[in-house]
């Protein structure tokens, strides 16, 4: 055979259609097996992977812009002295008040975020100078009968540097080092006796949360705060997960109690608390149907004993003097996520890609059944399997001149080509 | 048959070939069908999932870090008393001045974000104290005629706590309930006349955008400003999307109208605009080639009526009076996204695993042609198919006796197995 | 045959086996070859992408909340006039003192990082008025000569709005543009020689970093303080990533050397650190090994010379003054990340098929090497393709009279069917 017929045949063959031979075994029993194996695989892969987990469908990423407004106004003109612990006495007067959002929220802003104080230490009119170090910083208490016990001592975990001394300290019969720094130093202990919050009422403040998300390969943009709402319903209505799921105004004792916390003993502390909403969305249907779902949850730990809730010091600076404040309260994290489907083909097909890759577990499985678990395997085995020699050296013209013999006969147009 | 025996031709069989029958149909019309749906899939895999969607690659995540700087000034001195409101004419001097970005970009520093204000309402000296509220509070609007009317009243949207009178507003002709709280309370409108917010000079404004970013799988680490620039060169450029698209200075402008919106517009209620940074790259080429795309898209909803804009509250302290301010601007969020990929043997392969199941969609689709949809069906079937009776139970010895012979007849080494 | 008949035999054949004819060539040679790339596959899908990448699991993604305590004392009291650059000789009091957080760490409270101050700026009692404009601002330098230099000119990089006069600079022999803004403005060199940072002591200051987590999927909530640790414990353990790698207080300078860096140089122009943890759990094990891992990275670029570092201002106001304050130091950046795996049936079972797709590679290969490569392809050829003919139009009825007999044939129930 020339290199050019050999070519030609070489096309020709290309262009005739190759199809596995399959055997076709009369037995019902592995026939139903089979089927239902592959009624297995395929109900999985329909149902499961693209109905339930929406596997024809291209999915779009999220762009999220989040604000938030607080309202509301807390007054602690109810305290009397009685309430006050004792060293608190003198400074009660900076705690009985009217307390507003500029007040309570700090920082103004955050990036998806807000803070509300619920308790709070005022250490005001704080001037660098020199004062007792708190008898809290264990390292800073001394005796004043051993002669320089203070010098040369650094409290990283105080509020100074020792200037050597050791002096009275706030409290009854405790000596400590004399430190220079902001002076006098912050108390050890809330306001209020039997550690209350001093702004549990926060619990009645609002917060209105604007959220924009964009799903960019849709190009569909949407809002939390729902079109036919007008400006009057939408001061007045609180979220409710029953009867208002779409009202963008939140009770903060309602966020608290949907993350199965109590406001009153959270306010204690301090902690962290996620809102997360929940975009998702699917586009084969109308897009009136993409609304979030929101939903609460506690972030930080609450059972820890140690370095428990949540508090920050800040301080406002005048001239040449600052007001300190310990703020502890519960920080308000938004957490947006989402995802939107569209049908697409190409999904579809690769989904149904793998699917058919999974079905050949039937056949092993099958195969197992029919060739070595059961009675006539070997008479299947010899059905399923065409057994081949291997071409010797020595037979291999023997071999061909069988073969072109063989060649021959097919070129008779037999239509019986295997015997 | 030993067990010996049985468990050494099992080891033979084991180390032998075993490859698919295949039923070669000579069919022109089916065979180019075959070759059709083959090539497409293949083009698919190779021209979509390999190439397009660089399938050959790994992808590593990003790990960004940005920082910004503002700069610019805005004087507005130009304003004259006839600009303001009318409520505004004996505070104007607190806004003709000169206004620095400390002024103007609140809060100092933010975590990938920056806020400026384009317009603004100063409360200055607030003290703890006695005023009526403000006449927007609905509920707080009263009717001196009417006896008790504010008693025990709360407005939680309002600006202090009820002592239960109703006195003078600052509003002509409307009474609303006194209130304790900082006082006096803030006014409802803007200075400017007309709402024409105060800073839309901030345009002018420019941002310097430092992006560092470090791809960990390939420990590349790249930066958006070009080494070849020098200082004098970076703070004199402006970036530009076709003649300076790798200039790291912003003019806050052309971002406002990189995201579709007029300054104007936006300063009027505030916004969110997003300043992407997208880092897609391709370390199969020289790193040089990987460098960010800047985009701008506007991500708060412009179209509500409602709730519209952004703006939010914070105060400047002082012994015992603060000044509050409404800052009502323009927050600038920084998103920074990307991927670098480079040649990977596993994904290569894996993808070209997926891609063989998918060509078995072609005999499914050849075969069904071939078998049901064409003249000549049921030959090619029985070509196709070989049919296997069931063992019977009957039956079985027969089958051992004629499998025994079959057998020994293949191990005569005849070349002809199947008959 | 009738349509019924048709029917029902459709049903048998649908509920009857069907398995892909196999060619079992006793070929040694291309037998181990098959079993090599076989196991290779094999090896492959369980030893890498079952085992190493945990392909049994199902992972689920993390939701963290990470608050930070800094805590530290700097004291400068040991700083003398020398040490001071010449034209701070005046203010020099301003820095000789002890700071605290609250001066250092600004702002208070920032979501997942924290800025300690290690250089600073003051520009004490500015108020707005007219002052000559920084020498630094190179448009701003004028000739007095030159009559109008500096008419209506915008110093869009400077600290205010031209007055149109040319004065005396600060700088000596240097005039520049006269200005109005908030004056005086900011000098342009850090007040220590040398550029020395001011703070470099905070690199003793500590952070107790606390990062709680939860998997949703498995609703396995973790912390980084570990429960056996006690308060007093905590307090006073520090970070060691061998000896100490579960404790939460961290000294910086430890986190600056983890990043590669060198505190002291990092002082000098700022710059930004992240601090990374990583909980890669694995929950078949006990939770009790699902504890993070802490790493270190400088985010920013330390290389580059324009722009470098970080830097901003932040400015505290008082009735009619302001202080300003240019801040340089380390941000430090939060970034939480990881993942937990349980064991599933559904990925296991996926990564199971996707494998079987790619061993259909072993029989590409190996048909390659027994058809083409070797000697006796063609009679191998032979053996592997059944060839079958096309039916012509002309043989159509030919054919049908054979078919017809051949399945009546089979209706008798030969075995043997394909002969």
């Amino acid at each position: 055979m020339s290199v050019k017929e050999a070519l030609k045949e070489s096309l020709i063959s290309f262009f005739e259609y190759k199809t596995p031979k399959i055997v076709h075994i009369k037995s019902k029993r592995v026939g139903v097996l089979n089927r239902i194996i592959q009624t297995l695989i395929i109900a999985y892969i329909i149902g499961f992977v693209i109905i339930a987990k929406r596997g024809y469908q291209e999915f779009s990423g999220i762009e999220s812009s989040v604000t938030t407004k607080v309202k509301g106004i807390v007054s602690t003109k109810n305290l009397t002295a009685d309430d006050f612990n004792d060293n608190y006495k003198d400074d009660k007067d900076l705690y009985i008040r009217v307390w507003d959002i500029s007040d309570l929220v700090v920082p103004a802003s955050e990036n998806g975020a807000f803070f509300v104080t619920t308790n709070m230490i005022i250490t005001p009119n704080q001037t660098l100078g020199i004062c007792p170090e708190d008898a809290d910083v264990s390292d800073a208490v001394c005796d004043p009968k051993v002669k320089d016990w203070c010098v040369d001592k650094v409290f990283q975990l105080g509020h100074g540097v020792s200037t050597g001394k050791c002096v009275n300290s706030s409290r009854k019969d405790v000596h400590t080092c004399q430190i220079e720094g902001w002076c006098p130093v912050e108390k050890d202990d809330y306001p209020l006796k039997n550690n209350t919050p001093m702004f549990t009422a926060t619990k009645d403040f609002t917060v209105l949360i604007k959220n924009s998300i964009n799903f960019n390969s849709y190009n569909v943009r949407r809002r939390n705060i729902i079109e036919i709402d007008n400006s009057s319903k939408l001061q007045d209505c609180t979220y409710h997960p029953d009867y208002n799921p779409g009202c963008p105004v939140f009770v903060l004792n309602d966020i608290v109690k949907g993350a199965g916390q109590d406001y009153d003993t959270i306010s204690q502390y301090g902690g962290v608390i996620g809102i997360e909403i929940n975009w998702d969305c699917n586009l084969d249907f109308d897009v009136k149907y993409c609304v979030p779902k929101y939903s609460f949850k506690r972030l930080d730990d609450p059972y820890t004993q140690i370095a428990k809730g949540w508090n920050f010091r800040y301080a406002y600076y005048n001239s040449n003097y600052r007001t300190l404040y310990k703020a502890t309260g519960i920080r308000f994290v938004l957490l947006v996520s989402g995802s939107a489907g569209k049908f697409n083909f190409i999904p579809l097909v690769i989904k149904i890609g793998s699917g058919l890759g999974l079905l050949a577990i039937t056949t092993i499985i099958c195969d197992i059944v029919v060739l070595y678990l059961q009675k006539g395997g070997k008479y299947y085995k010899d059905k399923k399997f065409q057994y081949v020699e291997q071409v010797d050296n020595d037979y291999t013209d023997v071999l061909a001149t069988n073969l072109r013999k063989r060649t021959a006969s097919n070129e008779q147009n037999t239509p019986l080509s295997d015997s």
